[in-house]
């Protein structure tokens, strides 16, 4: 066996599909968000603006949060010591849990080390609380979903995106007695768009499923104390688990769910993914939770988020730039080739220093390769003006369609 | 479908089996390790001891660890804001994976959320690395690797815990063309045994197979430099993939793999659990870079470490107490039934301030239920008294067998 070559192999694949990918080494600078410095790999520095961060309101850099972060790390310590079960419980952790239940008006909330995580760990769970569980999973769904439905060989069906039609007729086509769960996001984040959380509530209710929701790219950020999409349309009650992370719209780590007690209950003493870990460091919960508490309380930056989303929307189609616009606050820019995004990436940041990151496949389809720019409050008029002043100029030196591919 | 019965039955099996988990919330007091508060359920709180904790060497609350965490919060805010491709790349992730590269005298590392992940997403994206791949995992592997190995249904054999005869069965019985992987600990956390890491490179080497080795609950502890027992022993070099922690010993949080560079590209570009989720906190990053660094440069923690083990392991054999010594740091006191030693360990925290988490099934096998020491440099003679005096007359006052196990 000559596993080096094979490992040439492996990663030649993604050379010559364009698709090999540079990590960017950014140090975003405390209060000075989005601003960034950008080391180069030959150790030199240049000031840049993230665009395609999903720390989507800032809270990252939120004074409440790193003094919270602060004073845990002089009270307790750096790590937790332990797994959840052993050591690594702390009042930290469970004080970030009861804001997490209140916050999505459940009885119970579980933390996990990660929403990819959180999803993983859950739904490979779920078959072994109820056997003969059928998963019902959104073509779009996220990987760690994926992963999650995937693992442990239950039964599953894969639903077209969105597609109401196609979910009743495989749920209609299955044995009305057996336990179903039906898995899906409320917001796609490549795409930005919605997933019908009234009418698949619907369907749970007629053909009695649990309804699974990641709300990764919305809590936070929807809602009145930003639970989410679900709160927003007032359907919280009818979702069942509810998943969410910490590490974007909250701006530090983790990831939950939220359920009924006994849901919560038995996934924590079930899932490998929740028992056989170090729990978060205590000073991350209590960033976390310091996070939650403010915007549950303050929604000025979900609004200012929503408006800047706007702006930067409009702006773009303005010039006839292909974005997809489904009334989020995610503004994906198509340009469809993997080699070409490089191209795009690389000449907004060396030319512009402005930085967002090529998205190329598995992350999203191959065809639609794109830039996905994440507005926020922290991206004030003279950030927005560069930046399409930027764009639309490497459009019209490269000669890039406009309009075409505008939703 | 009554799902809500479902949950009730699942839960109520660990209850009869008298296995129902209870978490213990515990503060540790940052400078006064490994004093904490436990905090009970009707709100109240004690002063305890914890002498389960897997912050083997106290480095959660160094100063050095904690000044690089406040440090990087100051200067770059809560968390990365992104996945490691789109944003989450920083100098600090950097330096932390070149330190862990040099630790281990290997051209690569590669950072993943915690060890758990890394072992999950690793071992489960060798087998799209090198298509046919065979991996053989000791029986008593941990359950992330376990979950690594199962999860994309490739080929495996599990041999028995340690048995060498048992791998080369198994290993003589496949195609010799079939790529293949030897996957095991260094230290088994549980029994606190090694695994024969020389003789298992032996048989590597003799049947073309690639080695990975678990260095989870040695990292930081064994070595010249702390990297771990293959260190200690010289054998370093003949490991293909190391696995390591980062919130143990190192007293942080993260996990990370260890190997060639072209092996670590691979891993990176291919698997879900590495690509699909917000990396670390730069702080969190950065503290356990200050650890790594720490205990690479100063063995003075690790050799009190092993004073302490050898000593607490002295004491309880000559009460007689049945305690496990395979010459490692762990202390595994056996008491072979989990509702005995859920009692055990309920009276060593109320009535002696003890606090030391039973464990159970399925984290050790039914029948070998046990209290597991964590003696560390923290714990001072008068911690250690109050221990074995404490176990001498529970052992008394409940009229348990001494001796009998002690091996
Ligand atoms: C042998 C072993 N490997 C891996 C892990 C996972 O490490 P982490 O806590 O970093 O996820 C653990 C314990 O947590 C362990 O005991
Ligand atoms: C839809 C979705 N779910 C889950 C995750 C995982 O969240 P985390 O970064 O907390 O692991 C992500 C992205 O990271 C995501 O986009």
């Amino acid at each position: 066996m000559d596993y080096s070559a094979q490992l040439d192999a492996a990663i030649a694949r993604l050379h010559d599909e364009g698709r090999y990918r540079t990590f960017i080494d950014i140090e975003r600078k405390r209060g000075q968000f989005p601003h960034a410095t950008w080391r180069k790999e030959d150790g030199t520095e240049t000031p840049v603006t993230v665009w395609c961060g999903n720390d989507y309101l800032g809270m990252g850099q939120h004074p409440a949060v790193l003094t919270a972060m602060h004073e845990a790390v002089d009270a307790t310590g750096a790590g937790s010591g332990g797994t959840r079960n052993i050591s690594g419980t702390t009042v930290y952790h469970k004080r970030l849990e009861a804001e997490l239940a209140d916050l999505h008006e459940k009885e119970a909330a579980l933390l996990f080390t990660s929403a990819y995580i959180a999803n993983d760990a859950t739904l490979s769970t779920l078959p072994k609380l109820f056997p003969g569980l059928i998963i019902y999973s959104d073509a779009l769904n996220h990987a760690s979903m994926i992963e999650g439905v995937r693992r442990n060989g239950g039964a599953k069906r894969i639903f077209r995106h969105n597609d109401l039609d196609h979910l009743r007729a495989l749920m209609a086509a299955d044995d009305p007695a057996a336990p179903k769960l039906i898995a899906f996001e409320s917001v796609y984040s490549m795409d930005g768009d919605f997933g019908p959380i009234a009418q698949i509530c619907d369907l749970a209710d007629e053909f009695g499923a649990l309804t699974y929701i990641d709300e990764v790219h919305a809590v936070g950020m929807y809602g009145p104390k930003g639970a989410g999409v679900a709160a927003r349309d007032g359907l919280m009650g009818r979702i069942d688990i509810i998943n969410g992370t910490l590490a974007k719209a909250y701006g530090v780590m983790g990831g939950y769910i939220a359920a009924s007690a006994k849901m919560c209950d038995a996934i924590r003493s079930y899932a490998p993914g929740f028992i056989f870990t170090t729990s978060l460091p205590p000073a991350v919960a209590a960033g976390a939770a310091a996070s939650v508490a403010h915007l549950k309380a303050d929604d000025s930056l979900r609004v200012r988020h929503q408006t800047q989303a706007k702006i930067l929307k409009l702006r773009l189609k303005g010039l006839g730039m292909p974005i997809i616009d489904h009334g989020s606050h995610i503004v994906p820019l198509i340009v469809g080739d993997p080699v070409h995004t490089k191209k795009l990436s690389d000449m907004l940041l060396s030319e512009f220093g402005i930085y967002v990151q090529p998205i190329n496949f598995p992350t999203v389809p191959r065809g639609t390769e794109r830039l996905r720019f994440t507005p926020s409050p922290v991206h004030g008029p003279r950030e927005m003006d560069a930046l399409v002043g930027a764009l639309d100029s490497l459009w019209s030196h490269c000669a890039l369609n406009r309009a075409e591919l505008a939703g």
